[in-house]
């Protein structure tokens, strides 16, 4: 498929005459063509527009052609072939294995909520039946269930440049929730997304989607991205990315007429916690597992552990020294962007610039990236916020001689998390045990001996958390949860059958109602 | 009990010694003693500390005993007896048997929060088992559950002085999810928050609680709650009130160094459709309910219907001539207090101002109170957005000789609300079909052939809707969906059985597990 460099509206491609981008190959820093024009306000009104007039006829088709609608997109997916992952690989340097395991990933997810939808559990009907006898008052008839929030605005991520993108978990759960979706691709990617959302297109034209109900959108500036998420078509937002940009979005949809809904997962250091039996026993391999995480992808994951704490001493030489030894023997891609590996100099130089830490790092990539770990002690930690601050990309901060008394006060001041882990022998649980009731108010996962990279897609994950994590920590962006970022609850009173909407019938049998009770008068 | 004007910080009682204010009688204007002196910033600091203190060990005293805080507290509000009951109608002008039925209704609201604490449905615990053997990588062991999000501000309302306020529905379902909760008494009815404030105390003492689950601010000015929203311990806001309120809460919060979620029910105006043959058949009795439900607690619910719409000509005349003969016959008491009486007068006359309306009156309440009907053409309704705005008190809307066809395009323009509501003999189903598929995009609850002031306490219930009706569509203040607003999905990867937290344990039984299925690699 050639390259065209077009946005794509509904089921049309249309050239953008705003001021046009282009991917660029970060290990060459060469600008790639195609280039894409950014769409006019216009464009963008069509979208959102088309994806308004799709939302009632969409609805209507069913769960069960949603469930077409994303395996179909699975399938077009996969016949992109190496030509997906040979310009995802260009755009964003990352390795081709990865991105096949990406893009397993991404179809695996497309499928898991083709496979919901039909099921049609995220509905979660219920159904108080009428108490015409009650008193002081009867009871009407009461049906409940869950339908799409409307037409939902995507923002692609820059690190997973297809599972967290224009086919990612934002756009699979909307569709498979009813909803149509207009992407903003994310700059980094641009061709990327062209293959995907053209892939998108043909699998809505295959399956007879009303048009609209998937529009991508290109613009090189923030401009593009403003305009969506204030456009009076759009009901919610799905976001992954910095914390700036997700603030940024989060404000304009709360100063809209009409506010909506905003899931932006955005920033979180994934503190480690190690604790003495652990550390005494296994030194070497917790600093290997640990390196191996926070420098998987050039450290270019949400759940990056940037942050761990040494609960102890016995061990700390050992693991200090393996740390040492194989962080030189990492090898680190560039990162996906410019942009990025400038924040992350930036960041990594005043990091080791601070008082008290001593910096360990890794040969030097090409666009001068180098892994890095900066140890220090617990004062020195405590004493400085900026410690907490992420540093997208391959560095950490390590936490030294700290006691698991001490911890208490600085889990007070640490901020919010996507994950948290702990690392312990059987002999630790019992000091690990009131640290676990902390961390679970700060976190949305919590781990046992294991390394937060890696967020199975599954019914129990959870990839979300307190504020700076997530906009909103009652939601998660991974998993079959994820559905319920862009649905809402609607009650049928009396309502005769023939005017309650297709999909509620389609999953309000009595086998699959909850317990029902007594109600109380109102 | 002698009321005593103080703020119930924990288990103790305390003055507050910034400005005081007292409830004030509609009926004769006269204020009541005694007076409450507002809290002052160190006050709340100290409930928003002893709620976050309380915070863990409240979560790990267990569902059971967050049931047994729940009924101890109905029964300590029904020990209250006409007490309550009195002072309640001294400072709202609401009779005494309304007011058993909200007693009622709260009181049964808390212990159906109890019995829901007690079967956990809320938790929703989901358990994917690990996966060893599968390829590429193996599955880890991911267990879900939700728990409480942490402390939560309430802020109880003028119109439901017991249900929607100290001791309402936000109250008890942020319990009842274990959260410790601040409540902000409603300046209106400050002697019945303070006997209700009292029961909770009585209750948490008698159950053994720890100090800080519930504490009761007052403050005379808009600062305390301002405060509230803004503190670092105050994790999620529960709000009933005006537009301008919701909004306020929802800005501060938005604008803390660490965002936190808001569910603000706000302003609807309810819209009534009567199709065609409904208004042929039955003019009449319609218009006759339509009366009834719109001045029932002096038009002073939420779900009031402020908003009816005559699809068709047959019968207007009929309807118009019951409606004024009923309204003429209805007696308004005064409003809940002279702030709301005063903008009920305000919005009534500028309605009554606008161009084209007609107006229909009752009879005049001590406090100048007027239930009054503004009748228009579909035309004047179209032109003026102000005909949307609720006018919280006995008016409503009607707008006459309307055609089904018409309204599409003005369903594009109306807002969010909490319900709507269809008015169809048989012949009518087909034409309100389509109408009933926008009307769910738009509003919580859809009626048919009712009225929706009454709200059911159940399973089913969703009080919530889009923007303005509320701040987010995806929740709803009443019923056991209600819980969900104060919860959080927190997941466990591979952790052993003695650091799961007692709330998941509780409820993870194997029988209670969903279904299931493969995970797809990460």
């Amino acid at each position: 498929m050639g390259l065209r460099g077009e946005n794509l509206l509904g089921l049309r491609a249309v050239r953008g005459t705003r001021a046009a981008l282009q991917g660029v190959d970060p290990v060459s820093g060469q600008s790639l063509l195609p280039a894409y024009g950014g769409a006019t306000r216009e464009q963008l009104d069509q979208a959102c527009e088309l994806a308004w007039n799709a939302w009632a006829p969409y609805r209507e088709l069913g769960a069960a052609a949603h469930a077409r609608l994303l395996e179909s997109i699975a399938a077009h997916i996969e016949d992109l072939g190496e030509e997906l992952i040979d310009r995802a690989a260009l755009e964003t340097a990352l390795d081709a294995a990865r991105l096949r395991g990406e893009r397993a990933r991404t179809t695996a997810q497309l499928r898991l909520f083709a496979q919901l939808a039909r099921e049609g559990r995220h509905v979660e009907p219920r159904h108080d039946p009428a108490l015409p006898g009650r008193t002081p008052q009867p009871r009407p008839d009461l049906r409940m269930g869950h339908m799409g929030i409307g037409p939902v605005a995507v923002f692609g991520a820059s690190n997973f440049p297809l599972a967290f993108s224009v086919a990612g978990g934002d756009t699979a759960s909307a569709l498979a929730a009813g909803c149509p979706v207009v992407v903003k691709a994310h700059n980094a990617h641009p061709g990327t997304s062209e293959l995907v959302g053209r892939a998108v297109q043909a699998a809505a034209r295959e399956t007879g989607m009303p048009d609209g109900v998937f529009s991508l959108l290109y613009g090189a500036d923030e401009q593009i991205g403003a305009w969506l998420v204030a456009h009076p078509r759009i009901q919610a937002v799905g976001f992954t990315g910095s914390r700036a940009g997700g603030d940024a979005l989060a404000r304009i949809a709360g100063s809209r007429a009409r506010p909506i809904p905003v899931f932006a997962e955005m920033s979180s250091v994934n503190p480690v916690f190690v604790f003495p039996g652990a550390l005494r026993e296994r030194a070497g391999a917790i600093a290997s597992g640990f390196v191996q995480s926070m420098t998987l992808g050039s450290g270019q994951f949400c759940t990056k552990p940037g942050l761990l704490f040494l609960l102890g001493d016995e061990g700390t030489e050992e693991f200090l020294a393996t740390l040492e030894r194989q962080l030189q023997a990492t090898r680190t891609a560039p990162l996906l962007s410019a942009g990025i590996a400038a924040r992350y100099r930036q960041a990594t130089q005043q990091a080791g610039a601070r008082a008290g830490s001593r910096s360990l790092g890794a040969a030097i990539a090409s666009d001068g990236t180098q892994a890095q770990v900066v140890v220090l002690g617990l004062r020195e930690f405590a004493d400085q916020p900026a410690w907490q601050e992420e540093m997208f990309g391959p560095a950490a901060v390590v936490v030294r001689g700290a006691r698991v008394a001490e911890l208490a006060p600085l889990l007070e001041g640490l901020a919010g998390q996507l994950t948290a882990t702990v690392v312990v022998e059987p002999g630790d649980h019992a000091a690990a045990r009131p640290l676990m009731r902390m961390l679970e108010t700060l976190a949305g996962r919590l781990l046992m001996n294991g390394w937060p990279t890696g967020v199975e897609v599954c019914e129990a994950m959870v990839h979300g958390g307190p504020y700076p994590a997530c906009s909103d920590p009652r939601f998660s962006s991974v998993g079959t949860l994820a559905i319920r970022r862009f649905l809402r609850p609607v009650c049928y009173q009396n309502m005769a059958d023939d005017l309650l909407p297709g999909w509620l019938h389609e999953t309000s049998s009595p086998a699959q109602a909850p317990t029902e009770q007594e109600g109380t008068p109102a």
